[in-house]
Parts: structure tokens; C-alpha cells; sequence
């Protein structure tokens, strides 16, 4: 707390004293950004400079823009390889991954609040926190795999238990968490508990919750995950790209190295990518068909009659451009896959809102005063670092598909029906029979 | 945040002044609420001991504590007069007073913040943390509106449309608040912003998605609303006379005033007081019947068949108990409904976990160094200082009703079914019948 409040009254008379209030050089917030990070080195390791010692000293050679320039680069071609690596491995591999970089992240973000609120001596706090962690992702999991495993699971007696209560048992479970931090209550620290006791809970609205939409996306079929994520991924690196080579006007002061140019850049190259990358994986079965559990054949499975959304289909030009087009001697209509559509809302949500989860981690940094959330990644910082735009992202394409993709389907609502006590199944076939019947849809025999 | 700091300071010496650490003289810890009182009373407009000018010189010739008693005994008295005369207005008043109190509690807990965070100046803050409050709750009770009156609302089209977007238009709506507030972030108040951000989100967290689960609960039967809020107004009721008059041995340092008579006690009434209310509110269709819309009279209605859960039943008592009773001419079976047996799981977690709501919201007010949330109602506080347990229960009920009573009923998927195109109705149509023929629940023909 008394180092905080330091901090607060460092900054705000660092302000007044380089700058007039409201306006803003680009380049002194970069400065500062620098202090900042020698100023809160104790505070939460931060050490995006550091690279392998091999790398370093391979690159001494190169002036400083440039040396992180080329580590940046190897290690974003590592993650993209390791990432396609994952896809190769197959829909498991991805969920375990998902959840990996979702612990990672939770304890980076858990870190950050030990180091802000001090909390030597604090009772019970990690404990408390991870069990959160444990309890919700039980709950988020535990969820999914009702979902999409029901029929299969209810075979076993043990784990029927275990899905018929499924809340129960985490809402008893989360319930041992609550007391139990009641408990560990100690006059001295009733703030910082409290405080702790919000961040986490923040957290796991932020990590968890949002890891769980990106294991619904997988499930939805593995395009609607590897898309978007590559989509964030390339928008990250082309708007580094084009600001690199070409930035001049800045952007927003929160990221004082963002600049416009980056910006519209990433934004084209997204939107040229995702309908190329589409376009490629649309071709695919894997990458199309929605892993679900098939009753014939006892196990999961990714095979399917694709749906419409990928099959190619012709689409007339409007007048205007077609006439155009076929002055140049090109056809008016072209043929594409319905799903490319979907990849352009979601390239522009992307590159334009997309920024924005990352301008919210910049200010989150800036607040606290740390560089990066973490030092796993040389030359980019923390895991958190990375994924801060894939959250929103993966909310967005989830809330996208169940309003315009996936509208209730079929066989989704027979699991449901299988889960019922027979007799029931049996009353349900009655009414329904009874009302199609009403509705004119089926014919009365 | 200056403040904060100070009052922090204040208190770890005052702590090591009055008492050795780690143990404590519940007497003094009383006393040392008293300064406490005085000390905020500029954060955070606390009046609980305000009573209206006509009461207080009425009741003038009384002692404190009882004058303090007699205006909590009459305002316990008006709140549940009125919380019978909502009742008896039907579900329609309880859903606008859920609401209605729900916007309360909120603005009592922001305004705590805003108090802690000393928000002069801080561009947009209230109209972001209202605009959230809107936001979450046109998500939240906008899912349930679909949900229990999706057919109905598809027969117009401008409603069809809320409908089938509803999650899009809710998650852009929200995509908004958070734009606007990375834009609002202004570089002097960083860490105050995302401060009151997280706060704003705890707050939304606890009062907005617990009061959409009490109106869950009121869709299933008024019963499952009635019982368990009067629950634990029954338990605050009978534990703070057990404690007045018999009240000798603390309970928790936490709240001082609480004492394990006052546990036990409020523990026995609430579960006597559970079994008499069901078995009285059980006879009713009132009161057992869940809301739902029904398709043949085109209108909601609260009209059933009811459940077997509250219909007479003889249950045999256990050999041991039921000799005994015979020993003394009472039989070896009773009537009753099922209903009070979870009547009894629910009076059994009002009194046991049910404190633990009140405890974590009086560690609450003494971490930011406040007596009450507000003093709206005369000797009780804030009404978050009257809801606090109740959003527990309500989480507990809603828990309980979807692990124990609700197994998924044939009228809530057929629901879903009649939302689906008539193709996919008649296609899951055949899907069923297969399936139930292949089980052998349905002779082939």
C-alpha cells in the first residue's frame, strides 16, 4: 500500500513536471514507459529483453532496435510453429493447451496483484486462490463435457453422479472456498483480503469463463478457433510490421508505440488472410466438422456432410462491380465459400476491436506499473501478454456463432432428450407428435 | 487513496494500542465498531441509528438499547408487511421489486467505491458503472425472457429479432462500455480506473447474475422464492432475540455482536419455521406451481397439476423413532409432502452457511471502514445490509432446484423444439422416434 501510494505520488508529479497536462509527446511516453520498468523491476519480474544467452550474444553485432526486432521475430515464428504443431496433434491436444495457458495466465495476473497488495503474511491467500482456480475450471469443464458427452457419460453409475449433480458438487465446492476465506479473515488485513479476494475473482471471470467459450468454439468445429486465432496472431504482426517500417502518427496515448499506420495495415492484412486462410480450410473435413460423440460408433468423431456454410457456392456481383468486372474481362459472379463471409466480420472485429483488448492490458500494465505480465517469452513478455486480444476474441466469435451460425441444432436437443427417464422420452415424442400434427407439419395417421 | 492509507495506519496501531494480536475482548471489539462509526461517517452517509423524528421522540423515555431494539422490532414488521402485500400482488410485482432492489444494493456497493476511490474528477466513471448495470441486466433478463416466453415473442418480428440476437446485441452492447472505457482512461488515474472497473464487475458479479437466479427461482413457484427468502428473514430474526436476551457467547470475531446462542437458536426456529411454512403453502397452486406460458390459453399461467413433491405422502418413520412414538400412542407413519424434506436442506443451509453471507459483508464494511451500505430503512441500514444472505440462498435454491428437482422436463425441451425451423422439428422428430425404438421404449409400427 505505502508503496503504491509512492508510486501514484511519483508519477503525477513526473507528469506535471515533463509535460502540460492533457497533451502528450509520443516519444517521452515512451521514455517513461522505460523508467517505469527499471523503477518497478522488483515489483513483478518483468524481462522481455532478456533473450537466450546463444541468441544474445549471436546477435550482438546488430544495434538495439534491431536485436529485438530479430528476436521477436524467431520466437513469433516459434510459437506459430509449436501452434501448428498443436493443431497437427488434434482437438485433445488443443483443449489441453487452452487450458495450460489459461493456468499460466491466471497465476501471471494472480502474481501481479501479491507483488500490488504485499501480501507476506497475508493467511491462506495462494491457497485460496488456485482452489478458486481448481473449483471454477471443475465447474466450466465440467460443464462442457455434460454438454457433449451426456449420453456416453451416464452410462458409467459413478459418473452419472457426478453429471447429475454437477452444479451441486461445484457450487459446494465453491461454497468451501467462500467460508473458508471467511474464515482466514484477520483484522489487520480485512483490505488487502478483500482486494485479493475481487482480483481473483476478476481473474477467473476474465481467464477462466473465456477459456471455457474457446473449448465451445473447438467443439464447434476446429475453424472456429484456429481463424480467429491466427487472425489476432497476424494482425498483431502485421501492425508491428507496418508500424515498424512505416509508423508516423500515433495512434492513442495509452500504447504509445501503436500507431495509425500499423493499425490500418493490420487491418488489411487480416482481412486479406482471413479470407485466404479460409479458403484454404474450408477444403477440410478436420477443420470443418464439429466434434461430437456418435452414438454408432461408441467415440468422438470429426467426420460429417459438411454443412452449406462450406460449400462453394456462386455469388452474383453487385451491378455496379460487376460491370466493372467484366470490362476487365472477369466473370460477374464468383464462386466462394458462404463461411468467408463470416471470416470478414470476423477480421474486422479483429483488427478493430481486437487493438483494444490489448490497449486495455497496456493501461492494466501502466496502472500497476509493470512492463509485461510475465517473462516466459523472450522479446514479448508473459503468456498474458500474447493472449490479452484472444480472449475477447474467442467471446466474440462464441456469442457469433450461437446467434448466427448455430441456431439450436437437431441433434444437440435429442442428447437432451436422451437424458431423460424413458418414460418421459416417451411423453415428449407424444406431445411433440401431437404438436406438429396441430402446426400442419406432420400429417395425422 | 491518501485516505485510505491513513486509516489503514490508524488502525494497526490502534489494534496493537488496545489489545495483544491475536486475541481479542469481544466487548472492546464492539466498542472499537463504535469509533469505526464515527471515524467514516464523512466516507460513506451511514445512518442505521436515523430513525424518522416522530419514532425517535416517541420512544425518547427508553433506554438506547432498547430504543434501538423497538425501531428494528417495527421496521422488521413493516418490511415484512410489505414483502406479504408484493406477494399478494402476484409475480409480476416480485420480478419489478427483485429489480428494484437489485438497482439499490448496486448503487449502495459503487458508492462505496467511489467514496474509497475518491472519484472527483475521474472522467465518465458513474455513467460507465451505470451503463453496465443496464448493460448486464438487459443480457441477463433478456435470457430469461427468451427462455420462458420464446414462443410467444417469436409470433412478432421486431421481437424475433431481440430474440435470435439477443446475445449479439447484449455482447456489442458490452464491447461498447468496455471501448469507451479504455478510451475514458486518463494517465493520472490508471490504477484508480481499473480499480473501480474490477469493483464495478464484482458488483455486477454478486447483485446483477444472483438476482436473475432469484427470478429463475420465481418461475419455478412462488414456493421456491417464499420460503427461503422468508428463510432467512426468520433466521436474522429469532438469531438476533436469542442473542438479545440469551446472547453470551461470541461467534466470530468478525461480527461482534453475534453470539453462538444467537446461532443455535435462529438454527432450531428457521428449521420449525420452514416445516410449518411448507406444509401451510404446500396446499396452494398459488404457490407450488411454476410460471409458464401456455400455449392453448395464449397467456402465462400459474395453473397445474401439481407436482408429486406437494401432494400427501405417508412416509414410515425409521424403526427406532417410530417404537417410540408408538410407546406413546402416536402412529409409526406421518403425512407429509415431500416438499418439507428440502424444506429442511434449505433451513438447514439458511442457518448454517446462510451467516456466512452476513459475516463476509461485515468483513466487507470493516475493510473500507464502514457501518452500514446505506440507511435507507431505519435500525437496519443500507439495503444490502438486508439482502446480503438472501443472494447466497438464492444461488443455494437455484442450485439445488436444477441438481434435484428440475431433471430437465419434457415441456422446457419441447419449448426449444417448437423454436426450430419446421424441417429441423420434423427431422429431430424422426430422430426421436428411431432412437426410441432402438431402446425398445417405443413398439415399431
Amino acid at each position: 500500500m505505502d508503496e503504491l501510494r509512492r508510486r501514484n505520488v511519483d508519477q503525477s508529479t513526473d507528469d506535471k513536471g515533463s509535460k502540460s497536462e492533457g497533451e502528450s509527446d509520443p516519444k517521452e511516453d515512451i521514455d517513461s514507459e522505460e523508467d517505469t520498468k527499471i523503477d518497478t523491476t522488483p515489483v513483478v519480474a518483468s524481462g522481455t529483453n532478456k533473450s537466450p544467452e546463444v541468441l544474445g550474444s549471436a546477435l550482438s553485432g546488430l544495434p538495439e532496435r534491431w536485436r529485438n526486432w530479430t528476436i521477436r521475430g524467431i520466437f513469433t515464428l516459434v510459437m506459430i510453429g509449436i501452434f501448428g504443431l498443436i493443431i497437427y496433434w488434434g482437438p485433445l491436444a488443443l483443449m489441453i493447451t487452452t487450458l495450460l495457458v489459461q493456468v499460466k495466465c491466471f497465476e501471471e495476473i494472480i502474481n501481479i496483484g501479491y507483488a500490488v497488495y504485499r501480501i507476506h503474511g497475508l493467511p491462506w491467500f495462494r491457497s485460496l486462490s488456485w482452489y478458486f482456480l481448481i473449483t471454477s475450471n471443475y465447474f466450466f469443464y465440467g460443464e462442457s463435457l455434460v454438454d457433449y458427452f451426456g449420453v456416453a457419460i451416464n452410462r458409467t453409475d459413478f459418473l452419472k453422479v457426478l453429471v447429475t449433480y454437477h452444479r451441486f458438487i461445484s457450487f459446494c465446492l465453491y461454497i468451501v472456498g467462500f467460508v473458508w476465506f471467511v474464515l482466514s479473515l484477520v483484522n489487520k488485513y480485512y483490505m488487502k483480503q478483500f482486494s485479493l479476494f475481487a482480483w481473483t475473482h476478476v481473474s477467473l471471470l476474465i481467464v477462466v469463463t473465456q477459456s471455457y467459450l474457446i473449448i465451445q468454439n473447438i467443439f464447434q468445429g476446429l475453424i472456429w478457433f484456429i481463424i480467429p486465432v491466427s487472425m489476432i496472431v497476424c494482425n498483431d504482426v502485421w501492425a508491428y510490421l507496418f508500424g515498424f517500417f512505416f509508423g508516423k502518427t500515433p495512434l492513442i496515448k495509452l500504447s504509445p508505440k501503436k500507431t495509425w499506420e500499423g493499425f490500418i495495415g493490420g487491418g488489411f492484412a487480416t482481412v486479406i488472410f482471413g479470407l485466404i486462410a479460409s479458403y484454404v480450410l474450408c477444403r477440410y473435413q478436420y477443420f470443418v466438422c464439429p466434434i461430437e460423440y456418435s452414438e454408432t460408433l461408441g467415440r468422438m468423431t470429426m467426420e460429417c456432410d459438411p454443412s452449406p456454410l462450406f460449400r462453394l457456392q456462386e455469388y452474383t456481383l453487385p451491378s455496379s462491380i460487376g460491370s466493372v468486372a467484366s470490362l476487365f474481362g472477369f466473370e460477374k459472379t464468383i464462386n466462394m465459400y458462404p463461411f468467408m463471409l463470416h471470416s470478414l466480420s470476423m477480421s474486422l472485429f479483429s483488427s478493430i476491436i481486437g487493438p483494444f483488448g490489448g490497449f486495455f492490458a497496456s493501461g492494466f500494465k501502466r496502472a500497476f506499473k509493470i512492463k509485461d505480465f510475465g517473462d516466459v517469452i523472450p522479446g514479448h513478455g508473459g503468456i498474458m501478454d500474447r493472449f490479452d486480444c484472444q480472449y475477447l476474441m474467442a467471446t466474440f466469435v462464441n456469442v457469433y456463432i450461437s446467434s448466427f451460425i448455430q441456431t439450436s441444432s437437431p441433434q444437440k436437443i435429442l442428447q437432451q432428450v436422451l437424458n431423460l427417464k424413458p418414460e418421459q422420452q416417451l411423453s415428449l415424442y407424444y406431445m411433440l407428435k401431437e404438436a406438429l400434427v396441430n402446426q400442419g407439419i406432420l400429417a395425422q395417421h
